[in-house]
């Protein structure tokens, strides 16, 4: 094991110069890859092509339940859908509201309602002096952007393996009424790829806010997105808050814009009948319905749970060997040297690498002069600050298998070139 | 003509149970017809089944300008379908920002994002002592509700045969800065189906309002519904703004929910690229973008302006006989009596009816219990409340023509019961 770390100064300076070669020697190559975003790859939007078969000219266009879906009406959606995307979050099809095709949209408008109306009677957010949001971290940066724009204060939860620390998630809740809510990624966790443990999911359950208008918003944005024959399991939270008496603290999303179309997928929020009945009041008055044949489309084309599942092996045959690749990387050119770690995930769209600290703004940048795009250093923390400057979100689903290969054997030379020039200025400093 | 003002009371009297007996067989039907909305009738929607065929498994989902329509990003629409709206709006793609399938959205949206962010850097309104809109009477309902929702204080203003009365709307704007917006459906106005002619479009032009984050919601949502071979036409705003650099002062919202399927059409915002800046900065925080597929659908089935206006000529074929419907019963059985006006509209979606004052009320009750549901009186009025109590809205297009025909001769015997209703008792009480 060649550990950087007990090198002189030299050894280092070698080290470097080899590695720089070999960098430019990419950068001469002059790539443009992108590995930013969870983007599905074209092959898997394919998959869903059969579905633009499902309603044709000569269909007749009603839902089962004899609604003309090209029509106005049913604000929460046709019956079907509902009962479709209830089957998946395991929840009755009276707490689902069907939206249109992005559930980043429904958190947005879950957040901006309670800003302008606070929650089921609650004072609205606008007019406290303060609100604040927990946010497990590393998260999903488009959940921390929301929060900035109202200004509403993110306060850092630390992961662990099992999920967010619940004591500290607690502690937080029950004192200060002024947290109206926590972001968590529950499944396949954006972007560390873990799935809370039973009792993360008992601990949230069980959680007593101070404030009564406290919710958890729980995005089941990778429900069904396994990578491998032991996927992970997740605690149903709506069962696990019924139990207790709890169902109103939870506002849960998904969508199938990794199941279908990322642009033209349909959208879902799961909570209870209280709170879809204050949520509904207000949704009349923004609009008269959300795309219902699109609905109708997606309820055909995947029928029930079973098939959607069927589906995604699909998609798991195209992107598992992506994982795989970036993951045989990182164990060849990284691991041997102990200066990253990172964590093979069962499911999801990204792969968190930590690098050492100090080190993650760097490797983006030296990656960016090459050629390839990482989702920024800091975006998977509030306000883009990474204390440690040292997570990294790698996205490999949208690149084909070969560009993937060049971008990830570009990403381990950033790596230990950003590592080097770390401790090389450690040692010239001591 | 028979003049029921002239009558005595007895005679009103002996009228009076001659229409009651004819209100009570029409009663025993056992009716359950709607006319409340206004909705498109089921052969309106089959003329854009063929849209359903433009794009099917064997396509590829490319927009014409390389982008994969069914992949994340465009957040302002596909090239080709801002090219569309531009051209039926006529400005320019740079002006536009497609949305979703509800253009009621879109303008909820943007009084939503005025409240909790203020428009173009100025102070968000939720922070000011007091909003107020200008409601152009008798108007759309769904407008009202936005701003009732958002506790936005409405003034009515009266429409006149040429859109509303523009010197008190030039004087207010001018005087209060606590005034933020109008209401308008410039084209086949909802309800009254009038035009703006061209001075009230250059007046509008012409404010200077002293708010600088006052805009125009224009609501173009009739501007290709025509129901005659002489239609109307109007001025185009958006020139007129830009020949006295005023553009920034209008919001234009328009969608193809009565052009293919109301619940699955596309809206979109037409407004100046300051406008456009601004809210495209808070919008890429709200969504990664709205159902390009279904951009794409319209597109290809659209074509262009010239295409839209020949299908357009097809809805005429339908709907214009069933205003014709309406507008010959009025004629035989209203007209002599004097006791309601209205105007023949040249397109657009509803008649607007006006009964002898204090009447209205009571004519939808009688309607609604014989089983016909109407628009709800006062509706057409901020705060549902029409100070004359004599407005109502029909809206002829959903029920089939001979329903639509037993619907309207039920109407006026309710209008006449109602009329005589309201002078028996004033003979009483004189």
């Amino acid at each position: 094991m060649k550990e950087y770390q007990k090198m002189s100064e030299s050894q280092l300076q070698a080290e470097y110069n080899s590695l720089i070669s070999n960098y430019n020697t990419f950068k001469a190559k002059g790539l443009s890859l992108d590995m930013s975003r969870g983007k599905p790859g074209k092959d898997q939007l394919d998959l869903s092509m059969g579905m633009l078969d499902t309603l044709s000219s000569s269909d007749i266009i009603n839902s089962a339940y004899g609604m003309d879906a090209r029509n106005y009406g049913l604000l929460d959606g046709l019956v079907e859908t509902k009962k479709l995307f209830a089957d998946m979050l395991e929840v009755e099809p009276k707490n689902i509201i069907v939206g249109g095709n992005s559930s980043l949209n429904m958190m947005y408008d879950a957040v901006a309602r309670s800003m302008s109306f606070g929650v089921c009677g609650s004072t609205p957010w606008h007019k406290l002096p303060k609100v604040k949001f927990l946010c497990p971290v590393p998260g999903y940066d488009r959940h921390f952007a929301i929060c900035e724009l109202f200004n509403i204060e993110m306060i850092n939860i630390p992961m662990t393996e099992e999920g967010p620390d619940m004591s500290m998630v607690a502690d937080l809740v029950k004192n200060d009424d002024s947290i109206k809510g926590i972001w968590c990624v529950p499944m396949y966790s954006n972007p560390m790829g873990i799935t809370y443990s039973d009792d993360v999911v008992k601990a949230f359950a069980n959680l007593k806010p101070k404030a009564k208008d406290f919710r958890i918003y729980w995005d089941n944005a990778y429900c069904v997105h396994h990578l491998t024959n032991t996927p992970d399991t997740l605690l149903n939270i709506y069962d696990e808050c019924e139990k207790v008496g709890s169902e109103d603290m939870v506002f849960e999303f998904a969508s199938t814009s990794k199941i279908s179309f990322s642009g033209a997928g349909v959208a879902a929020l799961a909570a209870s009948e209280k709170n879809l009945n204050f949520i509904k009041k207000l949704l009349t008055i923004q609009t008269i319905g959300f795309d219902k044949i699109n609905q109708l489309r997606h309820t055909r084309f995947f029928k029930n749970v079973d098939t959607i599942n069927e589906h995604m092996e699909k998609h798991k045959a195209i992107i598992a060997p992506k994982f795989d690749a970036v993951i045989s990387a990182l164990d060849a050119n990284i691991a041997p040297y102990d200066i990253g770690s990172y964590v093979k995930p069962n499911g999801g769209y990204f792969i968190s690498f930590n690098t050492m600290s100090g080190c993650a703004k760097r490797v983006c940048e030296l990656c960016k002069d090459a050629g390839v795009v990482l989702t920024g250093a800091g975006a998977t923390f509030p306000y883009g600050a990474d204390p440690d400057d040292s997570n990294i979100r790698i996205a490999p689903t949208f690149p084909p298998v070969d560009e993937l290969n060049t971008a990830i054997e570009l990403f381990c030379y950033c790596v230990k070139i950003a590592t080097l020039e770390k401790l090389i200025s450690e040692k010239k400093a001591a």
